[in-house]
């Protein structure tokens, strides 16, 4: 999957990590753009209550996209019904604003969501994954970026203004308040829904204008008005992630992040990323469709650990595992209450403030704030008795800093990699079936859209070993579709794929032992030489990136250049990062490394871990191309180790074949036509033991030697 | 010349750029490691007084090698005798310090400097070109890097505590001083001879003892004991830079300067780089050896400027050629005055404080001080009347931030370029002569020491139209001695060139029209194949660096894995940068851009830049192998310009042979070869009509197109 759709990148540094409310006011604005630092966030998907009552949900398992997408917008005398009634809530007593915000995410910072937390889908009726919503008294718009102004144009009724992020002039959601309230306005939000580090960004940025930032902690103002509609939090079971998949026990890793937390003088930590948890645990879940996470919210003290999330959920077998681990559970919702008797009892605890969201921070910090002014009263009554107090702990304070568990979890296990590799060979065959019956059908002149191919995928898939979900809605695009970076067909408008133009095709799986995300590029019939030109020197970049051999301690965006620099050589490159993290059997965007030509994230490559390798090149109303595999970083076994150091390399997961017929072999080197026959020898050797009939005759046709003609 | 021995990566960023003081007592530590952030500077050479009457010196001119090195050491006595007078001025009542701290610079952030500069020299017996003396009541120590280690050891006396930077658990000065005195202690330094940033971090880091950093303006200890046998300053003549090779004049460059002063609301800079103050006045010196520029400092204001220079230095030529350019002619010495009047006057200066010495930002800061206290019991006494005066002028203060000129100086234009061509041309034939000459020697048996290879070379360059001077002092390296980066053979030490070995050639020229650094590495018997397959990955960087293409606004550090990355497939890497920026008959290091492993450097790569190709690989004990040429940034011409912008790449400006020899045909692509064969065909073309003789032939012959075998 093309980094331009991952919010995997948002986690590449604390900086960038932080502001996904600044992503999207403003980052929209770069997104089309070489100079924009990452790219934006997209949430799609449904799920729970941050603090009402938990009540039962269907359960979400892969479907057809046909059967997924309709358009949740509503007409016009339903959305302004809905814009009267928020604007009401405006002005109880013990809410007094005169401005809301309505961002897209969920309380966690989840790249899919549940359902019931699309608010801002609910109330503006505009369905994209990306967008801010901002209500006034008297005004009402919506912040999209480029990749969804026609959609929002449709579906945005006139009592909406449409914010162009990133054209020329269009203010930020901040600027754009300061403008248009009155100075010393009352600026409300729902502060589960903001990072801390987005919401103190905010709170600056408003402050400008003597507006105050108001923390709505006990009430979303859409869920008032949502009311009964509102589609229930998913309450689906959690089941343990397979010891042999998961490499690790939940001891050791509970034993590593306290040995972090004593080696930051902390006493504990609040862990509210979804898929920090379940790797932490060896739970999955499976609330949200892509990612097999469960709702939930994890506090690690140095002797215990209590796990927030909706009981019914958890089996008996869950609840023994957990209880053996010395995890007490508790409902979801009393997170809050949790962390200000953390304060209250003088934790010190450990806040990554880039995604703990600002309810949370700053429950804690008041009560921190409280805790002392209690131990400054008992100073005056007794001196003696707080000085004893404070030779047991010096009372709370806050750790803002990274949190340990990304990089942990980045850097993959023995268990993890063998359940990665095995999972992309299953995926792989699933894949030849795929292209094999998509040749044959098309030879036959069927006319098929591109979601019926994503859904016949969907079905070659499921039937394999494992098969949970797909880890992204597929982006199945022919022709132009294939230049939309963020391409998304829908079933009633998407093209037919045409056999006489490019087609590209990027999707992936979640099975029980492993995540994939794969890209192959197509021509039917007979290739252009300009296409032709242009995939060849997406495959050399390809090339280049897989076949790179670096120092340790490299970032990634030092490889960047490698899969560019063919493209470069005639004035064409790609707007999107070459390489995101993956999870194992987790999510398919994933951090903290990357690959790109942003130079922000200075995470070093490190061995065990998994980064994509897809390199593009987009014509603009004509074509796409995109080839990626998943890579895991591995030593290169060089024979010098210059500096003392190792050297690193990369090992391929991924063993799809590569279109040939795409290739202009003259632009390639004999080194890159060996890189070739190897990889497709490779193919054959892993892939056909698990293929029969004409799908196995597919395969063998498509991993062929190649001779420079 | 290969980047460790460039202060010029010290130009790249301002916080780097900043920090002289650091990097003599801090950035040795990681000299010879990856992770330093960018390599050290080196002052080499000799030049004038900042306050004390200036006297008539030598004019230095290129000297051979052979002559000009001199053990400047002495014996114990001696040496002690200069310590025991230094310290009674430490007692003297308008000095009173516990310490004081003899760094190796000018007063003008110098890489060559003038010998009566070379105080750190002069006190310590210890002659390398880089560390910091630190003398105290009761101790003395000299830090300095690996490099000069045993040289080290052998000049300093007894009285002398080396510390070895770099090594483990050596301290830095400032810790050492944190560590030795007393808290509370005063500790003294020259203020000139600290660039403002480098004052203000040592104050800092010494603050945390409490000690006082004592600014001594009016005396420089060292020169107070080294009295008449102290070298005098250079007055050399100062000469126009002709317009042709300047290629803008004078008016174009002040009216450049002065609308980027009211862009930034100044009406005054303070300029004192010497390269910077030659490259906009179109002025050349010959203060100093390397370096074509002339010991000054600059005030340009928006309606005039003032040089401050030693007038016996100008004729009536350039004081006609100032005058008309409206720029008054002041006493170097008179430069701190004026800068008080400045304030007093108030102006808004302009003042980069990464290259201004601590001594004029800071009599700028207290006179702005003194402006405003003046102001104020002007308001006391006239409120009206301050007012009135207040409209006028904001009063002064100082704008803080990167000059300008750099930038300005980096980016070539046609007339620079011009001759940066040309003197390429008449500097390859220099070398087609020397080498053809070098290899007849050796293989008429002649024995040649390193020393008197390098004084030939100067012999067939001093020949050449408009030479000048070398750009720095050859380095020239046989075997082993080729893997000490920074080598510098001296007469009676160095060794002699062994034909069974690898020798490699680092050097340059100034020309009236350009100037040159190029780096050749042959073998003149049977290289191994170790030596040939290192050479070879060496020259696949060097060809992947100088063929590529890349956007605008790509800073240097994105190219710099093109250059490693055939080393890193073995294991091998070297550490240096890739390329740095070379003057335009100016010094051989300048910035602002870089093409380096550190990734600081954000400055892109423009067009009109200039900047070295040189990678390398120096195996300890054994061999060095570095291939360089200068290349200049030019438009790359694509067949495409994928986002609207230009595509970058690079013109050859350097035409010498490249060893065949040396090269394992197996590894190289074809592209590689046909690199190889158009570059030499492209030498003979150009260079040849500049010979005659046995050097033709010799040239005819190392450019003969080879084949793959």
């Amino acid at each position: 999957m093309e980094l331009s759709l991952s919010r995997t990148l948002l986690f590449s540094t604390s900086s960038i990590r932080h502001s996904s409310h600044q992503l999207q006011s403003r980052s929209y604005s770069r997104l089309f753009s070489l100079s924009l630092p990452f790219l934006t966030k997209i949430n799609v998907n449904p799920s729970i209550s941050t603090r009402f009552a938990v009540r039962s949900s269907d359960s979400i398992t892969a479907k057809p996209s046909s059967e997924l997408r309709k358009n949740r917008g509503g007409d016009k005398s339903e959305q302004d019904t809905k814009l009267r009634a928020l604007r009401e809530l405006f002005l109880k007593p013990n809410i007094g604003i005169d401005a809301y915000i309505i961002p897209s995410q969920d309380a966690h910072q989840s790249e899919f969501i549940a359902e019931c937390y699309m608010r801002r889908t609910y109330i503006s009726g505009f369905t994209g994954s990306a967008g801010t919503a901002v209500v006034t008294k008297d005004m009402a718009a919506l912040w999209t970026d480029g990749r969804y102004f026609l959609q929002a144009e449709k579906q945005l009724t006139s009592s909406w203004a449409l914010m162009r992020a990133g054209n020329f002039g269009v203010p930020t959601t901040s600027e754009w308040l300061n403008d248009v309230l009155a100075p010393g306005g009352r600026i409300g939000i729902d502060p589960f829904l903001f990072s801390s580090d987005a919401a103190e960004e905010l709170k600056e940025a408003i402050s400008k204008k003597n507006h105050q930032l108001v923390y709505l902690y006990d009430i979303n103002l859409v869920d008032e008005i949502w009311k009964d509609s509102r589609p229930k939090p998913p309450n689906n079971p959690v089941r343990i992630h397979d010891p042999k998949y998961a490499g690790v026990d939940i001891a050791t890793k509970l034993s590593f992040l306290r040995s972090e937390l004593q080696d930051a003088d902390s006493s504990a930590i609040v862990v509210t990323m979804l898929d920090e948890i379940a790797w932490l645990l060896n739970l999955r879940g499976n609330d949200v469709r892509h990612s097999p996470v469960m709702y939930a919210y994890l506090i690690v003290e140095l002797d215990g650990a209590k796990l927030f999330v909706d009981n019914s959920k958890i089996n008996s077998e869950v609840m023994d595992y957990l209880k053996s681990a010395g995890i007490q559970l508790k409902a979801y919702e009393s997170i809050i209450v949790e962390v200000e008797s953390l304060a209250a009892k003088g934790a010190q605890v450990w806040l990554d403030t880039s995604s703990v969201n600002a309810a949370i921070v700053n429950t804690y910090r008041t009560a921190c704030d409280r805790y002392f002014e209690r131990a400054g009263s008992k100073i005056k009554n007794s001196t003696a008795s707080f000085a004893e107090s404070s030779s047991q702990s010096m009372g709370p304070f806050g750790i803002y800093r990274t949190s340990p568990i990304p990089l942990a979890k980045a850097v993959k296990n023995h268990g993890e990699l063998e359940g990665m590799r095995h999972s992309h060979l299953r995926d792989a065959a699933a894949l030849a079936q795929f292209w094999n019956w998509l040749e044959e059908e098309i030879q036959k002149n069927a006319v098929l859209t591109e979601v019926a191919v994503s859904d016949k995928l969907l079905d070659f898939r499921s039937k394999q070993d494992g098969f949970i979900d797909t880890s992204f809605d597929t982006i199945s695009g022919s022709g132009a579709n294939g230049a939309i970076i963020h391409y998304k067909p829908e079933p009633h408008t998407c093209s037919i794929v045409d056999p006489a133009k490019l087609f590209l095709l990027d999707s992936g799986a979640q099975y029980i032992d492993g995540t994939t995300d794969v890209t192959r590029t197509v021509h039917f019939g007979e290739p252009t030489a300009r296409e032709k030109e242009c995939f060849t020197r997406v495959l050399q970049g390809h090339i280049a990136l897989d076949e790179a051999v670096f120092p340790e301690n490299t970032p990634g965006f030092v490889l960047d250049a490698f899969a560019r620099s063919s493209l470069w050589k005639i004035g064409l490159d790609y707007r999107h990062g070459t390489g995101h993290g993956v999870g194992a059997a987790l999510n398919v965007h994933e951090g903290p490394q990357s690959i790109s030509f942003r130079f922000g994230n200075m995470t070093p490559l490190q061995k065990g871990m998994i980064v994509s390798n897809e390199p593009g090149y987009y014509e603009d109303h004509a074509f796409g191309i995109r080839i990626e595999n998943l890579l895991h970083v591995k030593e290169a076994n060089t024979p010098n180790h210059f500096g003392g150091i190792t050297y690193l390399g990369f090992e391929k997961l991924t063993y799809v074949p590569i279109q040939t017929k795409l290739i202009n072999f003259n632009l390639l080197t004999n080194t890159e036509i060996n890189w070739l026959n190897n990889y497709h020898s490779d193919v054959w050797e892993k892939v056909s033991p698990l293929l029969d009939g004409s799908a196995r005759q597919w395969l063998w046709n498509n991993t062929r030697p190649v001779v420079k003609p």
